[in-house]
């Protein structure tokens, strides 16, 4: 194994890394997205491609793979940067641009896994899994849950995540919701975390619409749960999909 | 909330933020040290002290927080470098020097946390949980299972790691023991990992002695549980302690 991946030794044969070497990955959105490649990046996924139009905030410096020299630059340009600072050779591609209903197929093509990171905040989320499973490619979904992370992967004949919707009707589909049902979910099977009903309760009941509150310790889980996700679907091991979905947290 | 950690909402109070700013935490060695160190920092936790006498190698790079320009540096420069770059502000003491029996204490005196990431080649991580100990500082232990993190936190009053090579006997304590006696605890409880035995064996069964195997998942998952424990133990939250340990993992 080459000097790079020498420690990866015992957990990763040759021919897995290989494989992942040349595995494509399309990340959508590179906010926690951000995270989540450098992890992938350094256990020897090389070949990453990034969609994201948004510019580096300083607000984003609490939890994604940015520096201070990086605010006001395309997010894509600087991730890159640090990509390729780990590994010269690593095969990136970025696309300062936001996905759209109109350009979404053409970048997911050629790609064998994707990686859901977008904003809720259109339909276009909900679309990119369409296409992914029109396009035969799983699709992990990364939630920052502060305190723990949850990831639940779609399959290209599984369910879409808007099937949750259906249960209390009316609202578009959003994060919230899943976060919900996957709180409910955890009640049902006996293993309740009601911290995280709290959180979705005090962000519920805040006065003005902001974004979701989230931690670092979250997108370093996040980018941990997908890398080996990742590896696992790459290699055709055993997985989780919706609607099951891993949470990972040292609460309860 | 200051800009940076506006995102940090809901889940992290202002005078939590301001305690974690305050919180001195001591870093022993810069290997898997180097990624916690990260996580903590964008959190909030802006006064952090770092230790270790080695440079930056090529094999770092499969799970260490470091670039191919980092090569043959001092891990501590590199991650100074990398942490200022986040925020310049941040109090980042470093030592490029290898702690031993008569220097650790002068080190470790004014921290509130220490996290204990230094290789178990020799005697000193042992007699630094002592010392931390007498200083009544509690010491994390972070152990990269590579599928997954294992912490445990020794606390001033508490249990040392060598307590656990009794039941086996004879042998020195190294980071081995405390992943079987992990492992043992599991199976005892009902809940086994095979998977960790299974790595394990074949580890001792390689005819070299090479350093444990290492992934980034496991790096990436020891930052964001070492950041939730130190974060508790700065506000005075629960948090278990050795020899009750945290498992992190998608696996079983």
């Amino acid at each position: 194994m080459e000097d790079r991946y020498s420690r990866n030794r015992i957990y990763v044969t040759q021919e897995e890394q290989k494989i992942i070497k040349e595995y494509p990955i399309i990340l959508g959105g590179s906010g926690i997205g951000s995270a989540i490649a450098e992890c992938a990046l350094r256990l020897g996924f090389e070949n990453i491609t990034i969609i994201d139009g948004d510019q580096v905030e300083k607000s984003n410096l609490n939890r994604q793979n940015y520096t201070e020299n990086d605010i006001g630059v395309d997010k894509t340009e600087a991730i890159k940067k640090r990509l390729l600072a780990i590994n010269a050779n690593a095969n990136i591609k970025v696309h300062s641009t936001f996905l759209t209903v109109e350009n979404a197929e053409s970048y997911i093509k050629g790609h064998k896994i994707a990686i859901n990171a977008l904003d809720f905040t259109t339909e276009v989320p909900l679309i990119f899994d369409k296409l992914c499973q029109e396009n035969n490619i799983p699709v992990l979904h990364p939630y920052n849950l502060g305190w723990g992370g949850l990831v639940t992967v779609i399959t290209p004949k599984g369910l879409l995540l808007d099937s949750i919707k259906k249960t209390d009707g009316g609202e578009d589909f959003n994060e919230v919701n899943m976060v919900e049902y996957a709180s409910n979910y955890l009640k049902f099977w006996g293993t309740p975390h009601l911290w995280i009903d709290e959180i979705i309760q005090k962000y519920k009941e805040e006065k003005e619409q902001l974004p979701p509150p989230q931690l670092s310790i979250a997108s370093w889980t996040v980018a941990a749960m997908c890398t080996h996700i990742a590896f696992n679907i790459a290699t055709e091991k055993e997985y989780k999909k919706f609607p099951e979905f891993y949470l990972s947290t040292i609460l309860n």
